[in-house]
């Protein structure tokens, strides 16, 4: 079987075994339905408490805290627009980098008479203090700010925004689906500081897609997105998908036992794949901020970033060329517009996200292939011209 | 291990075992989150396409017409508050004895200026064509009646219902999780006749829970419920559950090549549970109404269900004393109320609903029980008495 170097775990990441062991179980032999009352159900549910209890324990908030979804673009809907369905119409402050599963639940909200305010980044994609102020001093009812940016892997000071809204009694929300994982992430640190909600999705952690998390502060009152039987206290209804939420636990377990040492191991190879891209004259996008220690998004002069992604690909190394979830979408990365970045070199964008599998025999074989493609892409152009 | 006698598939089913093999490759090995573009992205987008492809198959629609959600709890939100989000407020009609997942995001609709009418029953379980007749009086904007109904397995005339709502105009939505795979379902042939939309949900015919799908005509325009990375062509963003997708679409093709067979084998045994039942002095809801051949829905006089149910599960038998997802609710179920049950006999409902692998060792064990467990509790409550 062909299986090409995969280095795009931000997009998505392979179940970890131990979290497929702990699902097996649930599909065809302990299946019950966890809202049955008979040796089935409480089965389920008494897997689902646990599950539960893991999740909250890997952030620091308390499991009745945790309200399950189908995966972080479900929970960042039912935060929107969840929130503003038990509110009158406000302003929301999104950052200007946000995932679109953020950025438009919060556009829809326009329809019902919200204005929406985007906040911008500098430079290097961290927040802009003054656009930041600015959205503040407009007394918002709801913001939202990503903890790690998906493209670039910069990190925002989450506490220190969320400690400033403080005075304008917005509700504050962080998208950690990226952070999550790879920096240690305290819910009850932030909630302190004024952090109301905070998303999280299992299959960017070596668990499962189809599983995800709204962490909530319960003064934060939400209408739900899916209402039906009442399951999640009333804010999500529908069967639970029991396995995805066992393998959700285990896989926030495996955060809490291994978070640190891996980011460790990781950010010394994204350091020998710097080194590398350095040395073939790249461009590393959000390289003075504080970033994810699996992240390196970059560019390279005159060389496309899709058709480097497609020659990548051919050559057996699995890189994104933007964010995976808009990449049927030609045009340059919202993020990098957003940070000012000439379209041109935008253009050129390609990222490799690093995981808790990745070798360093992998890292290095992909700066040859890269080299070696981009000689490649070089002479073509050089042919061509 | 101790495994109960499952008789209560119309909450849950094992997965089979022939789906979880499908599954299995798309966890840990070809992981690739479908929006990717390389080889582990292409290959998850493959298999989605074939999965889907094979859905619409099942039920003789177009693959383009199947929009891919967590579930039916999901897709019935979509549809009445998608529906709903992209016209005028004006009259929503639901049956009163839809799903809460039906009936919760209807009542939902108030709140944006929507009027709400039930279309009762008659003491069968068969829609009221008075009540019927007097909603359309009113031109509906939208109308959903489900196929089949989860508690007592009564099968409504779509075809009919939809033909008579044409000169309305209104779109017209079933939910056909309990039908489909225990009933003959056509959706092309049920689109001809003026149905627009149609619920199915993976888990309950031996596929996994966290899938699901609205059965869409493209005339008919949604707002969806969860947007952002623009997936489902816009309808459902969120990345796709590859597996659990892979796995609705074997579940389905199962069902086109079994479902006749399994449907006779399940109508004998049920036949053999209401012959046992008479006996015992039970009374059948539903029972002279055309029903889905592996549903019982009965009480016996002067038992009450949650404590029946409760001995059966000691005994080793799982059956439902109501639709599983509002098990949580000691009121007596909202179908027996519509239906006009008296709430002392509605309090002592019971279903067993049959599955594939159920055999006729487990219906004549169960007889027994049953029997055997009556017996006590009477014998009790003269003691008591």
């Amino acid at each position: 079987m062909f299986t090409p170097v995969y280095l795009d775990h931000n997009a998505t990441t392979p179940v970890d075994p131990r979290v497929l062991e702990a699902m097996l179980p649930w599909f065809s032999q302990r299946y019950g339905n966890a809202s049955s009352r008979h040796e089935y159900g409480r089965a389920a549910r008494a897997a689902i408490d646990e599950a539960r209890a893991r999740v909250a324990t890997a952030i620091g908030a308390h499991a009745t805290e945790v309200v399950f979804t189908s995966g972080g673009s479900e929970a960042n809907n039912l935060l929107v627009k969840g929130a503003a369905g038990n509110m009158k119409p406000g302003l929301v402050g999104v950052s200007a980098i946000e995932h679109p599963c953020v950025r438009e639940p919060a556009k829809a909200l326009q329809r019902q008479g919200w204005q929406v305010q985007e906040i911008g980044v500098d430079g290097e994609g961290r927040l802009s203090a003054e656009d930041y102020a600015a959205v503040l001093a407009k007394r918002p009812s709801l913001i939202s700010v990503m903890l790690a940016n998906n493209e670039t892997g910069v990190i925002q000071d989450i506490g220190r925004c969320a400690e400033a809204a403080r005075p304008t009694r917005a509700w504050f929300h962080t998208d950690a689906v990226q952070a999550f994982g790879k920096i240690p992430v305290d819910f009850r640190a932030l909630n302190a500081r004024g952090v109301h909600a905070m998303t999280l999705s299992a299959h960017k952690i070596g668990g499962p897609k189809g599983a995800g998390a709204l962490v909530l502060d319960k003064r934060l009152d939400l209408a739900p997105l899916i209402s039906g039987g009442g399951h999640e206290r009333g804010l999500r209804s529908g069967t639970e998908n029991v396995p995805a939420i066992v393998g959700f636990g285990v896989a926030c377990q495996l955060v809490s036992e291994q978070e640190s040492a891996v980011a460790a191991r990781l950010a010394s190879l994204r350091s020998i794949v710097e080194r590398g891209l350095a040395e073939q004259g790249a461009t590393i996008f959000g390289v003075d901020a504080e970033r994810l220690p699996n992240t390196v998004y970059f560019a390279l002069p005159g060389i496309d970033g899709e058709t480097l992604v497609a020659k990548l690909d051919r050559a057996g190394f699995a890189v994104a060329s933007g964010a995976a979830c808009s990449s049927a979408n030609p045009e340059p990365s919202h993020v990098l517009m957003a940070m000012g970045i000439e379209p041109g070199l935008a253009r050129g964008a390609v990222r490799v996200s690093l995981g808790r599998e990745t070798t360093a025999k992998e890292v290095s074989d992909f700066l040859l292939a890269l080299a070696e493609t981009v000689f490649q892409l070089r002479r073509l152009a050089v042919l061509a011209g």
